[in-house]
């Protein structure tokens, strides 16, 4: 594929207009910053719900077998000497002695300082968990850890959501929070930051369906993104190598997206198998299975574990929605959000500011606003709106002009093509409706985007 | 008041409820329980976002001027020594001499140990904020903390959003986020606990308009408990007595609820004048003010800021909910939530498993959830599922019976009232949606239950 410099979403442009428009800012910037620490933004925060909201709905509401928890970040230390975070959630640190900084010893090629090109030390584990003092004194007994995954608040709980939903294999729990990771290299934007928001299922299963139901999972999930708007070909799913997994997983499989530093993670689908149940029902002599009435026995299920970031859904959501384009002298740079995700549905533009015209414009946009977020914008000049809400993502502006108040009829102005049609105020927002999807939202785009692995990622690869 | 032993919420009840049906889990529980962390278990998670939403939609999307923000948990140190938190942020601390617990001095009427009557040590600062360390290196030089507030988060970013929504006074920065403290004493269920999440407005003004918009807030926030069902007899706006004040704010009301351990905040509604953007510019030196372009003046802002709580607000909707009443010679336990955030709307009753009732039954299901979140039900008696159902606050019960294999009726069943009435399955849905509220969710009761303050709360008390 040949270098195109229109149109090509670099980490650099989305970090400049993930400022400019208030998608994303650096923490405590006034401050000089916190090293890979982000805030979202008023189109950011707006932004990273619908995607949330989106993956609740799809993995939780709109499903017979899967109910949500919230756990707390903070729990008993027990949780992570039996999840083998403790023991084995580590890099290898060294560090130069001519500089003093320090690397990811398998991150680097050769054996000195990429920096200085100084001597390294030997490595030694780094554990990447977290960890404060709960009660007033600092020492080894009061130590707790901030999660570095959203998983282990499930699996602890497994007992109290079996008990109180009775519900039968195959049943999930969904979670989406926070977790923190101490990553010694961070970087990428929100890519790897040390903190960060998750979405998991853990999909509890008979022994034996494994193979079925890690298939079903992977593929359900690349429609996910589909369905978020992202395009097929930035998205693949990569089997991991026998070396790659993690020390949990009988098998993983990436969801991949064609980030501007290449292909990396933006899903990971395990088989942890019964590694995390037997763990912790050694670790706090609790039993922690399921018991079939129908056959009578004790089951210790399997599970299949759809892991997504959410700061990583929203970087391939902005970077699959960037595109310029030549328009006229300018480059119009626009972001094509999939409707139901873009934080603001329909801007309402009045031409100018004369009394009769605000008026209008202010009774469309109140109307309108019972419905959808709606920005008002009366500010420069219409060029200068239509380019900020392209930027924004913004799929319809309404536009009231002199006209308007004559024959009652408003232009409504479309994102991707720049067309433009004038409808009377009172279809105004039932034209919307039909476009912004309403109840069809999240429907799979017809022809050839339904996510089917024709071979299954299992085998053969 | 008499007391009254039917009907009332206790403490110990709530707890037990919510561990019984899946509201509220003490975190980690197969290990002991970690003091004071809580989970939400599958209807908890459903009721807490209920109310969040609730909030972001009243405080967000619903207003003009105010947007949104996600901060991150960890921020720069800098900010909590400007913020006073780092000098000022503590609890004075005391230990027993001779059995060696910790209690806060404050808490404490004598001098001696409440637990063994030892002899007490001489209090002691201790500062409420957990610490961790960034990076390998766990030095004074690599400390940061856990956000005891999110508020701080919003007033760093101040001029992020200024300049990319470009809002003038007076506007609103709202968030909606977990904060950590490391209390000294802890308890009552999820009323304190060491982590827990914030909803919290920040709303900018110009010096001068205090006591207009500080009494607006207090009644609009006021009103939105009301809104969420919450009965006017169990709130109260309380004064701070200038003993009590933080060391920010030039005045605070609390919201308060008569929670089952007696009157305690809910909300605190502070006047926090310029000291927090004063202080951060003084220790970023950055200018965080506002040019009016009008005066051309740079003005300062006063903030008004109401700091709710979700747990309290999932707590004093639990608690309001909660009833008991004689039903023959059972006392029947219901939750009677608002219909707009109960965590289940409808519940589907098949009276038996034989196959064409089932089927009709599962395809009136099928039909409801597209609309709702909607449970199924078919295991034990019918009587023991009403009482289930209402335990768990759903305010409807669809009830399907061999009648209606004849004459294409169900039975819908009301919550509070237990009457019953029979509609035709294509009506359903309709009848359903217009008792559920629809788009009418969360307006305000009609008939004297808008608060208004007689004597405005910052005079005359």
């Amino acid at each position: 594929m040949a270098e195109q410099v229109l149109g090509k979403a670099t980490m650099e442009k989305l970090v400049s207009l993930s400022q400019r428009r208030g998608f994303i800012f650096q923490s405590s910037e006034i401050y000089g910053g916190l090293s890979s620490c982000w805030d979202y933004g008023p189109l950011g925060v707006e932004l990273k719900r619908n995607i949330k909201e989106a993956w609740w709905q799809a993995m939780v509401r709109d499903r017979d077998d899967v109910v949500g928890l919230d756990s707390s970040i903070l729990m008993h230390p027990g949780v992570w000497v039996a999840s083998g975070h403790v023991s084995e959630f580590s890099d290898p640190l060294v560090e130069c002695k001519n500089c003093n900084q320090r690397w990811r010893a398998d991150d680097l090629k050769g054996d000195t300082c990429p920096a200085c090109g100084g001597p390294l030390t030997e490595p030694r584990r780094f554990n990447l968990m977290f960890k404060t003092f709960m009660g007033p004194v600092e020492d080894e007994a009061n130590v707790v850890y901030l999660r570095p995954e959203t998983a282990q608040g499930i699996f602890v709980n497994f007992n109290n959501v079996l008990n109180t939903t009775r519900k039968k294999l195959p049943f999930g729990i969904a979670q989406v929070g926070k977790a923190f990771r101490n990553e010694i290299t961070t970087g990428n934007f929100i890519f790897r930051s040390r903190e960060f928001e998750q979405m998991e299922l853990e999909y509890f299963i008979k022994p034996g369906t494994d193979r079925e139901w890690f298939d079903y999972w992977l593929e359900e999930r690349l429609n996910w993104y589909l369905r978020l708007g992202i395009k097929r070909e930035h998205l693949r799913p990569r089997q991991h190598t026998k070396e790659e997994l993690a020390h949990y997983a009988i098998e993983c499989s990436d969801i991949e997206y064609l980030f501007p530093m290449g292909w990396s993670e933006l899903e990971g689908v395990a088989n942890r198998g019964s590694f995390d149940l037997a763990r912790h029902a050694a670790g706090s002599g609790r039993s922690l299975d399921f018991f079939d009435e129908e056959t009578k026995e004790h089951i210790v299920p399997h599970i299949i574990e759809p892991s997504a970031g959410v700061d990583r859904s929203t970087l391939a959501v902005l970077c699959d929605a960037y595109d310029e384009e030549n328009d006229k002298d300018e480059i119009r740079v626009v972001l094509r959000f999939h409707p139901a995700i873009a934080p603001i549905k329909v801007a309402v533009l009045p031409l100018s500011r004369k009394e009769g015209l605000a008026q209008m414009a202010r009774q469309v946009y109140a109307d309108l606003r019972r419905s959808w977020i709606v920005q008002y914008d009366d500010t420069q000049s219409i060029g200068r709106r239509y380019r900020r809400q392209d930027e924004t993502g913004t799929p319809y502006c309404v536009t009231i002009d002199f006209q308007s108040l004559e024959d009652n009829q408003v232009t409504i102005r479309e994102r991707d093509s720049m067309n433009q049609i004038r409808v009377p105020i009172p279809e105004l927002k039932s034209t919307l409706a039909a476009k912004l999807g309403g109840e069809e939202l999240f429907v799979l785009p017809p022809g050839g985007q339904v996510w089917k692995q024709e071979t299954p990622p299992g085998q053969a690869r």
